[in-house]
């Protein structure tokens, strides 16, 4: 049976090195927020925005706001894991990520991330840019 | 104001070091939950629970199968926070923790964390020891 | 027989979690860095410093420029630690901090860190202002 | 100017994300451990050695028993470093690498880092298996 795949989402490969795994034998359970947000960059990246330089020029920081995550499955050291990654909502100041961690068909966990845009120093809340906004529509779509 | 203070449970203090902030300026995401984890291990080993023992003697651990976090203002550099722990469920092989970070008294963050009971090997679920469910039931009351 | 004792340092207890450890069953090799910097800024602390005032006013870091570790036996989960610090080496820009990590009287871990101080911005290397410097050097005696 | 290439080693691309910077706005400087054990891990790799499979078929795990490293300058979000890893010295039951991050042509960070074999359980030191030291040889070469 193959696991729902995210549709217009795109796909980040992360390897289970032994910084990730804990004293159980399997990977940590906060690391996988790690790699949710390895792959929101990239996924931002792939539009063509790096948050360095939205932090510097824009003074803009993306920040998570809430997230719900359950844990089906355990990876283990040396595994390679797909983080799938898509918007499943989007606003004028937050969006919502629908993530999942796959290792090849099985599901290992999936979560609902909440980002939201603020001014860096205030960490207010503030709209994207146009500029940003458009991006992300299209991105959605 | 006051917030709302869990009761019947316990607190552990933390306090943020460079390690836990990131380039935001503030305590990165997924750190808070190694700070809700130590306060879970240090509830347990108030109640005589000590997961390595359990581990070993037992082979049962406690995982985390999935959680619902709230991020509502930021931590920094220096902060001490206080970590409150309570039972807000329990079943018989799971529990649901209700955890909140506090800085003095503003709540910054908070989370439902539901941990289940394992076989060391298979992590396959299994009951709590009548032990351990007879602590765990004294402490929720 | 009694493990050789830091003159005229500080002590700082730590505790083993999940978090530190890895699948190996013992504390990951990184995060021995993670205690050592802990107990520096307690440390300093003591003597009154707070490197987010520090940051904040003063426009100046502490740095890590080098250091070299030696792992003796491996830390476990739920085991506590004490890590002891003292100065080694004091200069005007510079110091270096003699670190153990013991387990009662077994040697775990040791350390020699070199810490610079420098402008917040730059990065660049800077004297330590009179006031620290003063403080350094009582500490050290 | 050129920096001083390792000789026949490897190279390893890691992207810097939030988890590994701190609030001073740069790379942790225990992070740095994690990439240079990606590196090493990776090396192994292409050695045909897999550390999970050596652990469990061959109860061997590789475990530092001592480092040496120089912060020359900070890496920062988004930059992607380059994980240089050669073999320094080779022995019968530990080698020594020598590690570099580079960003381009920039020097940040090197270490010297001693791996030695030991048993799974007892962490024991024990001499690699003669194929696997006969890889390490002909890697060193």
């Amino acid at each position: 049976m193959q696991p729902e795949q995210p549709q217009g989402g795109s796909i980040l490969d992360v390897r289970v090195y032994y910084e990730d795994t804990d004293a159980g034998g399997v990977v940590y359970y906060a690391n996988y927020l790690k790699y949710f947000e390895r792959a929101r960059s990239e996924w931002l990246r792939g539009l063509g925005i790096s948050q360095s330089t939205l932090a510097r020029e824009q003074q803009r920081l993306f920040v998570v706001r809430g997230l719900e995550i359950q844990y089906r499955k355990p990876a283990q050291l040396d595994d390679v894991l797909q983080i799938h990654s898509r918007i499943a909502r989007l606003g004028r100041v937050s969006l919502v990520f629908a993530q999942q961690a796959l290792r090849g068909n099985e599901r290992l966990c999936e979560a609902q991330v909440e980002v939201c845009c603020v001014k860096a120093g205030s960490l207010r809340p503030v709209a994207f840019t146009p500029d940003i906004q458009s991006l992300l529509e299209k991105a959605r779509d």
